[in-house]
């Protein structure tokens, strides 16, 4: 995998042979995006498969578990990162053989890879025709081919209008304290070419006011029942500037990021290392003493919404029965 | 005066003889903050006629000219630069000779410097009686001793308060691109033993909605006669998430930030350099070849301001009216 700690200065690939090693990359923000480490831990649970000394189904499955805990004790947010797992899991639970299960479970990731695409590709098609030509798009975060297997998508719906021939520039916000907007995103939309321009988080209201933003875009981390979408810190408050003035808000997932077994009440919104926020590159950009706060998502409540883009089509207000109608 | 960009991890004073030095200070951001960069310019203005040869007083007035001139070209946006300025030109224009003039002017500038502690100390009063003793205050930017000549306005009000015996909190948030929350709000709340919690820009909305802020105290810039408030990029959309969340929001200034001449319209926002985004402390953090925009300030109307807070006391709503009142 890429490491995206390393980017937009250094393109570094990290090999892991070990589920430690992924469950240590995802706490890191080695790998990041709610997609992509769904996929990442998956194949963190095929890793310990592949990897087991046991000759018996009992003891294959005890290492099995044992990665899975480990994984999901990573970043408790996300709910792909759950599935992907549970998944893995479950297909390694139906086979009988130790040798069967491990072939099993390496094909399950394999298809998981690739589904990851072709879902993503579907999302942006269906996203896509809610762009206009012409239109400036603000997202957060990076929700693009490096959150995900690859295509993203938030911008795999801008990548999909792009296709279809329409100009669309991009107002990326650099989404502190990672900054996997400047760092991410910028770095994706300028490899492919799509217009893109970087502004600091506190710029965000001064552009929606002097009217320069159409629409907003972003990922989505886990979205519950009740339909309030957790996402990247900051989310929230674009969501509400969104509103205030009038600018279509649409959270883009995959259908694997809908969690109908949860409210918003109960999701653990993780708190992230102090360092992040009082040290940027390694320089200290704040007085030493000083505590911070440094959440690491936040809830966006289903009034902001205008609509949610899956790869299963648009899910439309009143968000919460078009959720159940669209899982049912 | 303190090198602004160098803190909070180096204390720095640098020293200028020539109005050219000054220029360059108040453009770089050495010194920043609307009533600092006033009486900055002041003793500008004031350095020239010391320095300058001239033995006539349409000489010495050709001289001071040219340094006010060069001086109002550093920065557009905040309207003491110009009020320390023309209040400086004036006291000089009403002396006969130049080296009464030089007298006057050097007064002046000694009393500007006085009076801005004076004055914010006065502020601080009228500011502190809105605070009630366990308020958790959110800011932006650094409003206090470092962007004033010393004490402070909108932390001025909670050193008042705090004074007062008050126990006072304050949520920090860094304020990117220049950092003045974590670098110069922090050092000086710190420094003066009052609890701060630091937070990057992206938490603002989450740290509301969660109910941690009770009240919202920025400085401001320049306020338009329409009651708009100028003032560091970011601040309109705290002010539009504290309306959201109900939340108190006041600007506090000197009266010399009012302008009764302009409305909101006629004021140009500051675009400042491209390396402070791209770059932290010298360390590059997006890609190369990706523009960025780049706002100094934004504009909050009146209808998100609970207040305003003036060394002449409170300025309530309807502001447009309250202004009128204050100022007649």
């Amino acid at each position: 995998m890429i490491d995206q700690t390393m980017l937009p200065t250094r393109l570094v690939y990290r090999t892991y042979d070990k589920p430690e090693g992924v469950a240590s990359a995802i706490k890191k923000m080695v790998i990041r995006g709610a997609p992509a480490i769904g996929v990442a831990a998956a194949m963190g649970v095929a890793l310990a498969a592949v990897k087991s000394p046991a000759r018996t189904k009992s003891g294959l499955e005890r290492d099995l578990f044992s990665a899975a805990s480990l994984l999901r004790s990573t970043r408790p947010t996300a709910v792909n990162l759950f599935w992907g797992i549970d998944r893995v899991l479950s297909v390694a639970s139906s086979e009988p053989s130790p040798s069967r299960t491990r072939e099993a479970v390496v094909a399950e990731v394999k298809q998981m890879e690739e589904e990851d695409i072709a879902v993503n590709k579907r999302l942006g098609r269906f996203g896509a025709e809610l762009l206009e030509d012409c239109d400036t798009v603000m997202t957060q975060c990076n929700a693009g081919a490096l959150a995900t297997v690859g295509y993203g998508t938030a911008l795999g719906v801008v990548r999909a209008a792009v296709e279809q021939g329409k100009m669309i520039k991009v107002l990326v916000p650099e989404t502190r304290p990672q900054l996997q907007g400047s760092r991410l995103t910028a770095f994706e939309l300028k490899t492919d070419h799509i217009d893109c321009t970087i502004l600091p988080d506190t710029a965000v209201g001064h552009l929606m006011a002097l009217g320069r933003v159409d629409k907003v875009l972003v990922g989505a981390d886990r979205i519950t029942r009740d339909s309030y979408v957790f996402n990247k810190i900051g989310t929230y408050q674009v969501a509400a500037l969104a509103k205030r003035h009038s600018i279509p808000f649409y959270p883009a997932a995959p259908y694997s990021s809908i969690d109908m077994s949860r409210t918003h009440d109960q999701i653990r919104i993780e708190d992230r290392p102090y360092d992040e926020v009082v040290k940027i590159r390694g320089r200290r950009i704040a007085p030493k003493g000083v505590p911070v706060a440094n959440p690491a998502f936040d809830a966006t409540p289903p009034e902001l919404v205008t609509g949610i883009i899956t790869d299963r089509g648009l899910v439309k207000r009143p968000l919460v029965a078009g959720l159940k109608a669209m899982i049912s």
